[in-house]
């Protein structure tokens, strides 16, 4: 199959790109590297060290364990862009990883909130746009995201809800409470998209993705110059993640708030196996079809614990300190969200075990030198501000610090 | 009252910042004349001559019918411009009309499309960043559209919906079927709004306008020069006011499809009566309050027939033709929407009778001579090309209307 892989140089699209190419597919994997000058421009960096774009996919080329991927660094705002590679690809389906995909970037302040969503909903339109004018039988794969439903008090559904109201009934979009300005950027995508299904019959898979963890595919292990990122800030990296490094260098673990906040989970593996699934399995022409992708539900407070666990096992005194939340959301919440539909595709999940944290510990004891403990401490992101400038310079993360503590937001002791 | 008005220039913009004014309120009117470049740009203009935002601006402040106006030209979509007026003004709300508000508009091409969504969605942006940064107890009153809604087998609540699901409750944002590119950054809006109203605690009431029609409030009848503009093209106009015109030339009455279509209408004075309302009535902090803003249901038949009936009774003989319908829509359906909340608040509707249709001829009579018929009978915009750049030209319809007659659209006759 020729599929156009977009954000292919990211934490998850890199991965993605080499497992279709270790299947066999032909992949174009189209990145702007707008995830590297995010980096640049907030002084933040991955945990490990990782190649080039070009480095990477010519040391792929040269392995030989699959088909060759072929490249190209262009931002898909620019239409042009989109369309020439889609009419002289021809690609049976493409992936869309290209978005700014981080919550607090988004709320850092008004012209990162703004950036977002015009990046993610112009570069969604310009596929779509392409997608039609060039040939409307491409199937659409998009990644969404499970922060769009937000934390309603019944179940969650997988994109679209049956509703019975006042003695007729009609199934709808499932109604969204999206948790950031990066979350609402991807509500306006998949409305875009619904339409485009509805009006012009474009075939397309939502894949509401929850958080996504882990660092290793078989493909990514290969070769150390083939290894995928590992963020661990307060801007791109995960609770997990952070909660990892401060596990493993016997920091205490700190939870925002009550920790009660539960989400859905899946290992990079499995995000590799179920947009593969998504891409064999392509939906009907106007079916605009929405997977909810994770595996298991987990609270923070749940992940606190397990890596606790690990570290008490590896002979280390790990604290959980519960620290003022900077987001605004509710702490303790109903959660129950379906996911069969992957399942029933013939998903067969990693389930999070304490051997996958043992294993991040080792890994990140690896880079251990690498580690800027500031990054770790102080949520420097807040939903309240809405001119989270200090974030800019890394310098000022200290005085951001500093603040937070003088403002006398102190940290609680919770018991293990 | 302070209050700014985004888009006082514009066709429901220019009379609502008169009627404020002529209740005494304090006015500052805002807009970048985006709406008369539009018409530069396509080769469309109203019916009617209107005064420029100057003129009518200071023909206002000659008259002493109320308090003066002040006016500012500028986009919304530079925050320094918004954020400066908000601080110095200091407004005790602002109503926001300041969006592209074609449907066909946003359907004409993908840059289309994409201007629209970001225009809308970034100048709304920009005043919740305005009215948190500065003073957020300022009230946003928004507007909306019905057509967020689209056409649903389920009743229309007003914003939310109670659901009841798997043996649980939530009250969450009504499920969403826009119409075009255009809704949908209605609904992206709406969005954006709600969760403000979450995170910042800001306060709107977002108004789901349905179709508006009428040219008269008695503000715009004190001069000429106070008129406001009456549009008719394929573009900017409303089938109902197309209606109006065709009949009163006696030409064919030209519904697009089946005619089943159903929407909510209103008159442009209750639209001022229900804006006041919802000023005078301000929800609470955290509050994100919709409105559905109409006042009655007809389906495209039904205004077809009104008119019909006011053209015979004047000695026309008027046709009723169905013509290929250029949109993607349903056009047999279900549709009742709810719109009690602004009558509890006071609101006494003006009906749709055949008196307004029968002075709307009368006004359409008036500026015969500038009518351009080209502009009433093709539809030039189709909902599925998504390339419709022959609109750009006004000396392309012609050519439009040649193929659409060429691809064998015809026109079917339906008895009165």
């Amino acid at each position: 199959m020729k599929v156009i892989v977009y954000g292919a140089d990211g934490y998850i699209g890199w991965p993605m790109a080499l497992h279709l190419a270790s299947l066999g597919h032909e992949v174009l994997a189209v990145d702007n590297l707008a995830r590297r000058s995010w980096d640049l421009e907030g002084g933040t960096e991955p945990l490990n060290e990782i190649a080039s774009f070009d480095e990477r996919v010519s040391v792929w080329n040269s392995l030989g364990q699959g088909k060759p991927i072929t490249h190209r660094i262009y931002d898909i705002c620019d239409y042009e862009a989109v369309a020439s590679d889609i009419a002289s690809f021809s690609p049976e389906a493409v992936v869309h990883f290209g978005e700014q995909r981080s919550a607090p970037f988004s709320m850092i302040s008004r012209e990162h909130a703004v950036r977002t969503q015009v990046n993610n909903i112009v570069g969604n339109l310009n596929i779509l746009f392409a997608i039609h004018d060039i040939n409307p039988e491409i199937h659409l794969v998009k990644l969404g995201s499970m922060g769009e439903y937000g934390t309603p008090n019944i179940d969650i559904e997988e994109g679209y809800l049956t509703i019975t109201h006042n003695g007729r009934t009609d199934t709808l979009p499932y109604p969204k409470l999206p948790h950031s300005f990066y979350h609402l950027s991807k509500v306006a995508d998949s409305y875009n998209i619904h339409f485009t299904s509805r009006v012009w019959g474009l075939r397309a898979t939502d894949l509401n993705q929850g958080v996504v963890y882990g660092v290793s595919t078989p493909q990514t292990d290969i070769d150390p110059r083939l290894a995928t990122r590992f963020d661990y800030d307060s801007v791109w990296g995960t609770a997990l993640n952070r909660f990892t490094i401060q596990g493993s260098l016997g920091y205490p673990i700190t939870v925002y708030g009550k920790g009660g906040q539960t989400r859905g989970y899946l290992d990079i593996r499995d995000t590799m196996a179920c947009i593969t699934l998504a891409l064999e399995n392509p939906p009907q022409a106007g079916e605009f079809r929405v997977f909810n992708q994770f595996t298991e539900q987990f609270s923070l407070n749940d992940l606190a614990d397990t890596v606790a666990a690990v570290a008490t096992k590896r002979g280390l005194d790990p604290r959980i300190l519960h620290l003022e939340n900077p987001r605004v959301e509710k702490e303790e919440h109903y959660y129950n969200a379906k996911h069969s539909a992957l399942i029933d595709l013939g998903l067969a999940p990693h389930y999070l075990a304490e051997t996958l944290i043992d294993s991040l510990f080792d890994f990140v004891t690896r880079y251990r030198d690498r580690i800027d403990s500031e990054l770790l401490e102080t949520p420097t992101v807040t939903w309240r501000d809405g001119a989270n400038d200090v974030w800019r310079k890394h310098a000022d993360l200290a005085i951001a610090r500093e603040n937070f503590q003088r403002e006398g937001k102190g940290v609680i002791d919770r018991s293990l």
